[in-house]
């Protein structure tokens, strides 16, 4: 079935025109499918003020069909950014809205060729993010199912966990769990970090076997129709260090504090400040490598970012993680993460997987 | 362990040095892990003729120290371009390579303001690809293990092949026998597709249950040790009809016509034409809708491209795909896919699942 578009297309021609163009070429894959329905794996989309049309290769003929009503679809040979340029080259002073963060200087010199000089081109970043970014019902919905899918396979997981079990089996178990459930795949490979391994955010798993007295990070996510979800959990393996606890603890308070501030109206740098501030307070900030929370939907990072001294405001239908750690070398690393629907009375929770510490 | 980069340096010094640069800066990914060993997820490269540094965030900072033997690491805070053109500032009259496909608009403005006016950009794409197309004999060890392990996941994914399993079920199985067998990962996620879904060669696997007498493409890879393998067999539940057989034969002739002619020397455009050439002579050219292979390695997708009228010359030590197919609107689609090591002698193939047609 493939989604309705309309409204999407319509709100977007009103940011057009509020930035002054009227037509919009857009390149990257998740704000197709945004406006669309194409999840197709290549294609560019032009919106113009009356019409919508999907430049694709033969690869995705029939899908294009299937996956979209209302949207012109061109199938092209040869470069996609020549086909879109030729395309706009018959038309004379259109102004049309392209992102730099979206194309390269080799399509962006290619797309000109192609298109003539008869266009004025608008340099806009995050139009259609910045819609995206407020998610509606239907896709608050998807969000809801994934982070829940995201939560049962956390809590199955990490019953597995056991001294001699490697971090590659616990990530096998997590993708088969996801997929057994439903989900089309992981939102990303999954980490399973143990001991010092633990303290690198961003470890892949390994062929390592979890010892005794050891943290273990987890951190996963599912897509569940193409929404995505992502969830961690810390857990010691045997019983842990008074330092390991009081860490945990404060990640924990940290991670809290963020939730309490987190609502419509607020902006994003005081939910970050809100978490690091716990964290600094407890001598503990310069283990906080990196920010408090990102915005999840059709992309596993989107906007808006929880990070320092973001000025963006929280608006109702955001949806973020709120995810402070601590990483200390040689050591470990903990993080607690959720996912959080911003309201205007607060942050709702939509993953499920219990908080408190488990020393297995 | 970190991996030895130093003879990849040296290549690459050569090779700017007859490009008319002095220093590279890189931004993609796996080219920093191919020439530094870093496969964090965030980062830039800067080699210069006698040293090279490299620009990470706090994230990676115990990671690019284990990762890396004789680079500079260079932790910022804020925008990576930000601090790679602040410590470039201070040099006068450096001629800096950068890839014009690998960098984006808004990246390419923030670096040359960060930058300043004094240095002499190149843009220049493909130098560190090129060198990457070629594999040394660790590299090939690493595909060939790939390679099989896809292979032993590919038999036994057939084998669990019936009515009324769904396409997420297969799929399941292969991410998760992938990584039980020690892979770190898929090299995409698995294609599973049933029926008529299997004309759409990007098809994504669905909750739809396998029927009878019904064509399944499956298409798998595994990262092992960091590299790739891809391969695709079909099969048919039930006893298949005339056509169907007849198509198989015929992309089964036209990968062993691309196989027979593959070996260093040839023109990657010759190895396309020879599948391609097959299946136009059987009346199948229409339905044969994308190209005949792509390099893999790092990535799943990398040169050199096996498609029409590329110029590219094979040499020794490219590994590529063979992969024709044919897709048909309603019906269903064939492929047959392996990987194989260019020498020159032709081809070796290092996926070893074998290709008669099953009617399961």
């Amino acid at each position: 079935m493939p989604i309705t578009t309309t409204s999407r297309l319509k709100r977007l021609r009103h940011a057009l025109d509020s930035a002054g163009a009227g037509t919009l070429l857009e390149t990257h894959l998740p704000n197709i499918y945004y406006l669309s329905g194409f999840s197709g794996d290549s294609g560019a989309l032009l919106v113009d003020p009356a019409s919508a049309t999907l430049f694709t290769d033969g690869r995705f003929t029939i899908q294009a069909k299937e996956e979209t009503r209302g949207i012109r679809v061109q199938i092209h040979t040869g470069s996609l950014l020549d086909a879109v340029g030729g395309h706009l080259r018959a038309r004379k002073r259109h102004r049309v809205a392209v992102s730099p963060s979206r194309l390269t200087l080799a399509g962006w010199k290619a797309l000109r060729k192609a298109a003539g000089g008869n266009l004025k081109w608008v340099a806009i970043d995050g139009i259609v993010e910045s819609l995206r970014a407020v998610k509606d019902a239907a896709e608050i919905d998807r969000i809801r199912d994934a982070a829940r899918l995201g939560s049962q396979v956390m809590e199955e997981t990490i019953r597995l966990i056991r001294p001699g079990v490697t971090e590659l089996d616990i990530a096998a178990e997590i993708g088969y769990r996801m997929r057994r459930k439903g989900a089309s795949g992981e939102s990303f490979e999954a980490i399973v970090a143990a001991g010092p391994r633990s303290a690198l955010p961003h470890a892949r798993p390994t062929a390592r076997r979890i010892g005794k007295n050891e943290l273990v990070v987890l951190d996963l996510g599912a897509i569940l129709r193409r929404y995505c979800s992502d969830l961690t959990r810390t857990v010691h393996v045997g019983k842990a260090p008074a330092r390991v606890r009081q860490w945990y603890h404060a990640v924990l308070e940290a991670q809290a504090a963020a939730r309490d501030a987190l609502k419509s109206g607020v902006p994003c740098g005081a939910i970050d400040a809100a978490a690091r501030n716990v964290l600094q307070q407890k001598g503990l900030g310069r283990y906080f490598v990196h920010s408090t929370g990102h915005g999840i939907g059709l992309e596993i990072h989107e906007d808006p970012r929880i990070a320092r001294d973001q000025k963006t405001i929280l608006e109702t239908g955001n949806v973020v993680t709120l995810e402070p750690g601590v990483y200390v070398e040689g050591v470990g690393g903990i993080r607690i993460e959720d996912d959080a629907l911003v309201t205007p009375r607060g942050a709702e929770i939509l993953t499920t997987t219990p908080r408190e510490f488990l020393e297995l």
